[in-house]
């Protein structure tokens, strides 16, 4: 299924994409999709529906992220050996992970705003991953039980505010609509193979990012065991397991987004995302 | 105001403790201390009530943290010059944020529990700050106008994870257990120099931390505007606020919480905590 969550900022209903390519309502059979409407027992009710039967939502409405009441938004840094390289890093020896801001969570067309006193905002396209049923010191082997699903997320990062502001990444990664997420939550079942989609993301037409998730240093399933050793992951919290080259940062000279820039990505089988870049 | 959260965890009513030692029960005016119950004018119309003619709560309940829907746990790192000095590390030219997640968050009282495989699980007395108002680019004169009230917390950290794990705090910092708040929201007008309160904290009665907010590098009202400038701030979100000297990192040999210690720690006018270290 490709769910998803419809409506205003902060009103949307959850919803899913139909085969006809029409968006039909589930506010019906669920509040929204958050907590524990995204466990497997609710996703296979979900399955079982006839979603023809489901009432047709009119019009083209905004698109909110396909989930609610995430309670973390985590990020693995340089999880692509080429963008590790890009950047100037080693791979590191395992998982580097921080936070970002579950206040920068946004819709997949939602506007990229520029932070007063940006310079150096980037992009970067990643796989992120939906946790759906709790999980702590889960091994690699049952970690895929507790994902719901995929999401595609623009990772935007203000790069002097990362990194020349005084310690840690956090500062730079957390800006409101630093987070968009979406189109849909692709439940797990459609999605046969995390570690082999392709993945690009585009500037005014032009192709920055144009890589695969195969080249991802620690895998979905090692990411989900690996943090559920450290925090328990509750259903709603996300996962953006890095990005692959192609960032402004790495560029010669180095490139970032202005006001009036439309930046696009897309992962294959999870949709695509347009953003205009506007100032705050 | 003292308000508080009663109950098993995850089932917390809201609450506040009277002024005859006894607490009392809020859920007929408010559904929890969370968004906007913490608004100025929500406050004030608690303040209105006469506490003595609301339900008294019988017996002696757990309290869980006394806000609920915390979207950021955001914490300040090296914000007392002699704890920086004990860490081997230098004041930063301005804050150094990041982030604990919010799933750490539990009870004053509630256990610290190692993680497995954890060895240097250490202490951290700070001063929280719960955000009552949505802050975005606010100054400092107004920064305060933010600030629902004050609590304790006990920023509990594995300084292997944290350190010694491959970039980022983050992993050292966000532990289930790791953010005990509490035990009140002190309500802002009831503290008035939030930069002069004393603070300790002791480990099987054996005095670690005594310090007080007046050696904080930046204080709060500087966070609150700094912290805006670079994301919004919701109601319920807690800003820690960085510990004085103290700490087992920095003694000589270093020490660290083993299962079956004792932590006490508290904050003039915010009450105080008690913890038992248990093993996961």
């Amino acid at each position: 299924m490709k769910l998803l969550r419809h409506g205003a900022p902060g009103a949307e209903k959850p919803g899913l994409m139909h085969s006809d390519g029409t968006i039909r309502d589930l506010s019906g059979l669920i509040d929204d999709l958050a907590g524990a409407a995204l466990s497997p027992e609710s996703l296979a009710r979900l399955a079982a529906v006839d979603a023809g039967g489901l009432p047709e939502v009119a019009g083209n409405p905004r698109l909110g992220p396909p989930v609610a009441g995430t309670g973390k938004f985590i990020c693995i840094g340089l999880n692509y050996a080429d963008h590790a390289a890009e950047s100037g890093m080693e791979v590191p020896p395992e998982p580097v992970i921080f936070m970002k801001a579950t206040s920068a969570i946004c819709g997949p067309n939602d506007p990229i705003i520029l932070p007063r006193g940006s310079e150096k905002t980037d992009w970067e396209v990643e796989l992120a991953v939906i946790i759906g049923k709790a999980a702590k010191y889960v091994s690699e082997a049952e970690a895929l039980d507790h994902v719901a699903g995929y999401a595609i997320t623009n990772d935007v990062s203000e790069r002097a505010f990362q990194a020349e502001r005084a310690g840690q990444w956090t500062k730079g990664k957390s800006c409101d609509n630093f987070g968009q997420i979406g189109p849909w939550l692709v439940t797990r079942d459609e999605v046969s193979d995390p570690q082999n989609l392709a993945m690009w993301l585009t500037v005014n037409g032009e192709t920055m990012q144009d890589g695969s998730s195969k080249t991802m240093v620690y895998g979905v399933a090692h990411l989900v065991h690996y943090l559920s050793q450290f925090m328990t992951l509750h259903p709603g919290d996300v996962i953006s397991t890095g990005t692959p080259p192609g960032v402004g940062l790495g560029m010669k000279p180095p490139r970032y987004l202005k006001a009036g820039d439309v930046v696009e990505l897309g992962i294959a089988g999870l949709g695509q995302q347009r953003q205009d870049v506007i100032a705050d």
